[in-house]
């Protein structure tokens, strides 16, 4: 544990989001996710809700502003009557980290699972939130 | 995840806990316990508090009874003025899963980092309360 | 060992369906099936018969809800005149623990090679029934 | 799997066995035995008996002649009345392999401990029985 | 060594054939063969025959009954006069464990090299007869 | 690179950092120390000067408070007539984020190596000043 | 450290460039190039700027004279009105070194990543201008 | 060292030589050849020339007689007016050990390149004469 | 396989002989020699008997000159009433490579073991003879 | 290869003189030092002499003045008559690179290894002359 830094984010996450560059994309992952067979790289939060990482994570990570919608959802299937109420708290989150941000990329199912396996992590939390899965791209940061 | 797992318990942890044969140790280790430094092998829990991890652990981790104290803690470092109140904690859920239980063996700070060297394993939490470390020998599953 | 858990589980097994998610497949293979050559992740599980480990294995796994025929076997081979009466314990089995299931896929042999390739994992039983080969595609674990 | 092999064998305890060479010692552990913190090779056997086992090793594991009692048997504990009864399996299976075997040399706990780690591999049985465990010194192959 | 093991098996070898499925292709390489460019599994043999080894091989290794030719050999190339004897070796030495034996598969040596790539394993050999170089599929063990 | 995180301090170093725990120790030693061959833990900074890291480093390090003298330098070798200046810098940034500070615990040369071989990691800088070798004991994180 | 090697070139960094031959690529990086995830060999020099790497690289590292543009740069994305002024450091400090040195080779934004994951190696510095990153081809050592 | 073996042949080159079978290629790379990039298995020889190390090199290795041009060197760039002089020295040292050798295969530099990717080996050695890389095809050892 | 290298060498062997210097020891062990424990670097050579292998080693390996009896065997244990004719067949072979070789050191078996355990290297040999094994202290090489 | 750097210098050298700080050591040995069974890190120079070694190390590389005799050779074992005169070579070039250099520390035999064994890194030369073994501690860069 460091000072300022909150306990959730495991010291191997906090290399790994250092490490990502401008474009590199991060995936926030729900309990159900395959994670570990579409993961370049898997850090582990077994027992989290995907909010908790939320809000330690993106006061640190900055969000891509070349690109319009730099953060994706995984679409409802069709015929799934799910409405996804953890959308609207990720809205919330987002917005009090990036005030620019407005409307969420969606992803089919499937593309979504081969985005995923091109991206530079995914956190496999226990989120049981259904349709919980989120993808960030990195941005700059400038001083 | 599986059914009737908790999600907190990682993969890595229960195959740990499967691992382990009677005798062997745990050490449930709070936020600041040297666990890097001091463990054979580790697994990380950030984020999570210490009560949560015994309460998913016991049901299945059967504790010694071929010792007199088989749970252990460490010692509030003499001059110090901290009375841990997680302790009690402690005893109740333990009581819950070996209601046989009575007494912990208490152990001075750097015998119990001696003592966490020779363990099998250290869970590694955020666990902020003080002298919130803890040691289960484990015991012999009988059918 | 653990308090609640099969000791034909390993620890290694254990582990592996805990970090399967949502359409993650296992492949329980029996003695003569190359599961050494085809498997991204092997599980040996020597002397065993295929049914003991599925008794073993689908209290805690959940099958797949999001397709029509989440289990599949292997067809037998044109030709050959084998009527694998092993598929009825099967069957059985997987009603015990899923009361929704109704038929198994069949897969050609060599298909199911290509299958089986792609799979999360493979057991390896010594199971000596012919056409014993079987797998199952991981469900979501909801609370 | 290969003719005249028994399917218990698993390739990882054959290789073992094969490279072990005289004087070199072989533990079957059961399922309560610290196996994965006192081996140098551990080989999993989980799911299986010992006695099992010991019927398909011993035809082809040569019994050292070189010293007195190359068998070994775990002392029950000072205070515990178990009476293993396994015992007079394991001897029927030895006597069956070796006749001129005679006596088992008794070996305190924690010296046995000390014994296993000190040993050229473990297998680790999911042996219910008490007491089970059990070491064997092995031998010359003459032709 | 092992009792009724021959001394020719060496540990990874035998290792190696335990964990061949239904399918799995062998190749038994003479002393010019490429085999550590080809090789997904090599076994050094380095100062033996090729006969030695097919001698010790055949007694556990059942050949695939489920493709006509189970067996392959180099052919010989165009325009070389060589008339490999071996071959007959070859073949008693196949009788004698699987009478059933016919004919041997023929393989254009470029041909064979691609195969060689897919097989399981192969065991270099110091064989100096030339077109000594034969493939064996591994059939089912039945019981 | 993140936000509010000083981009001198590396993943590899934050990492290291998250993961120490109270008592471990952190050397920052300068570019003439032997770090490659003292380190369990190696961080390799080149081209820095010390003064810069510590700026980055202590913000978010505590120093332990359980000790007397929970920093120590490396005592100039008698006959060495060296004032190191440097370590007036190091205080006024010590004291900056832990006001408290008084007094370093000298060390005399070899100690100071064996004392850095038992340390968590090593930072291995540039710094050109002579005696600029700095050891920092972590302390606890309380919230 | 060495006599006349200034100490920004990291151990590793040095080992890289002797390994590199006639035709392979060194990318220095900037701060929020995507450099761990297109690197084939990252060396990371966190808290460096662009312009002291070149400094201290070239008088070592020869420029290819087989192609006419061996220096390339990443092209400003249309739109974006940034004028990056480190570009005419860069021409100095290469002009310093290699006096024959014209104009830089002009590389679309995606392209200049894919190039960047065909080069030997990444430097990742911590440069903040934008638009810093630069790629040499390595030229011939003639004596 | 070993009697009869020239000390320039490192234990690494000698295992490689060995492992080596009928139509694999090794590379002897002059000192600006991308070696590192190119190589399955580098071979490091830095600070001998290319010339020494054929003399020790072709008294072991056989070169394949199934195939017209067995030895390729890399041809002059057009419009480089370079002549390579070290071909003749080559040539001379292959006579001496092959008399039948003829005319040597030309490959143009970038299909060398290509060809070198193939190769089994690559031995980087610091010759400095340009367009002094050559490859060898084994040929087949018979007694 | 190499001209004028014999095929009982192995690419390992070879690479290892090269290695060693001057006092490092060689064990040849016998198919009973637990090499596996023991050996730092194992070296299997299985099926084949010690005398081809003393025969193809000696011409290249230097016997040291600096000690009295350079050259060790295994003592026959007290009781044992076998005569190792063996003995004189090595004796043979190394007189033809070592003309002033006199007398072999004799070791107590269990000191032999000790000794083995800080050899280089242990080849281990199926040589079915008892009291087969020997030990070589390898000499300098001059020219 | 790079411009002022004596292609004799291997990457891996280079970056193990960078690593090395004050105080630790560097044993360049002659082709019969047994440097594989004593090194921590092993350098191989086979083919080259030592004298050329120390040429183009010792510009770069500073000697410890901290101590009185900061260069080691091997003393002439009793009873040899040998005298070997390179160690004037070696004066004369270490003289050229360090002018206050007077007089060699002369280590007993086995003692020497000793010493070998704790030096940072071992260069295996192929050195001929006897007692060629010479270790070097390294010194301080200072600008």
């Amino acid at each position: 544990m460091l000072k300022g830094i909150p306990s959730i984010l495991s010291p191997e996450l906090m290399k790994i989001m250092l490490e990502m560059g401008h474009g590199d994309e991060l995936v926030i992952a729900d309990g159900n996710f395959p994670a570990a067979s579409c993961a370049k790289r898997l850090v582990r939060s077994d027992g989290h809700g995907a909010v908790e990482l939320l809000e330690a994570i993106l006061p640190f990570f900055p969000i891509d502003t070349y690109v319009e919608k730099p953060i994706s959802l995984m679409e409802v299937v069709p015929g799934d009557s799910t409405t996804p109420v953890i959308w609207d708290e990720y809205k919330q989150i987002i917005k009090k980290n990036e005030p620019a941000f407005e409307e969420f990329q969606m992803i089919e199912r499937f593309d979504f699972y081969e985005r995923a396996k091109g991206a530079y992590a995914i956190v496999a939390t226990s989120e049981q939130a259904l349709y919980a899965n989120i993808i960030f791209k990195k941005g700059v940061v400038s001083r």
